[in-house]
């Protein structure tokens, strides 16, 4: 009963992930109450995104040039390498500011069961960036699951022999958490980790 | 440190309602993720239902045509008018299968605590349609609420004297519910308008 365009907006942001027919319905709507400003930027960025957006030479995260602008950072600690998951991960770590060194974006976790083996995520462009490069120190920063620790473990034993120092991020007690709503495989993990307060 | 154009898309994202920040990122990557074909689709399907869609001439429907594909059809029955008080309505009461007649789309209801006047949800352009077509009965079909009532008693008021039956549609218990979960008013409301079983 939808004329035909507005019938095709809701099939197009139906294939947007967790958009089901009804809010797909909503967004279509509104689409067609946005000024024509507005949709002129929403289709531009869309295009944009898909043309001009590719993965960084370098490191795998997102960008419009040949390398990304952390990348480009000639003033970055070239010393430290921070391996993470996805694109996403690299935000949330620049949004704390408090690490200066450079990253390495895997396009995710190594999960046998899923069918996701060591090939599928890049680790080989991983190694050979390593070997290429003097890193003192390879920070894993994956989150706390058994596709994070397999994938962990698996680097570590692949830069066995390398002389780098290979770390993961602690996993433990989120701050500010009640004790009585912490898992137990948490709560054992942030006992067996336990540090001296000095 | 997104590059430009995703972050200008997740902007966009944002303009829609109910879209916050960790969902438009989601949505903007989809969009990266998305095959061409398909983002381009998107995008033509955005644009046509900005430039192509508009107001049907006669009941205010959407429509890619002068007047909408309920209007145009002459199998209908010209002798009821269903009011509804948005587009959405009336693909809910046409999806019933049910209802022959033709209908009228106003925008929104009245609701002067909101600054809503009948002028501005188009209740001048019904009563036109009224007074020029032949209806022996006007439904009105809006939500149970005080904008829905404070509308329908304003055009019940309007149209008295025309000799037009002017009904409106049923308020009690949804089917299948318990009556222990109904609240008072509909409780009220149901056992007010009861009917002979017949």
């Amino acid at each position: 009963m939808y004329p035909d365009s507005l019938k095709q907006l809701i099939e197009s942001f139906k294939y947007l992930p967790g958009i089901g027919e009804k809010t797909a319905e909503r967004l279509a709507f509104a689409v067609f109450d946005m000024e024509s400003d507005k949709v002129n930027c929403f289709v531009e960025s869309m295009i944009n995104v898909k043309n001009k957006i590719h993965y960084c030479s370098k490191c795998y995260n997102l960008t419009e040039n040949d390398i990304c602008s952390i990348c480009a950072d000639n003033n970055r600690d070239s010393s430290v390498l921070c391996v993470v998951e996805d694109v996403k991960s690299v935000l949330l770590f620049e949004r704390l500011g408090t690490f200066g060194g450079y990253y390495h974006v895997l396009s995710g976790l190594i999960s046998p069961l899923d069918g996701i083996n060591p090939e599928d995520i890049g680790i080989d462009k991983l190694i050979n960036r390593v070997k290429e490069n003097k890193f003192n120190e390879i920070i894993l920063a994956f989150k706390p699951s058994i596709e994070g620790e397999t994938t962990a473990l698996y680097i570590k034993k692949i830069l066995e022999g390398l002389n780098i120092t290979v770390t993961k991020i602690a996993s433990g007690i989120p701050i500010g958490a009640d004790m009585e709503y912490i898992d137990a495989l948490t709560l054992e993990r942030a006992l067996r980790d336990r540090q001296e307060i000095s």
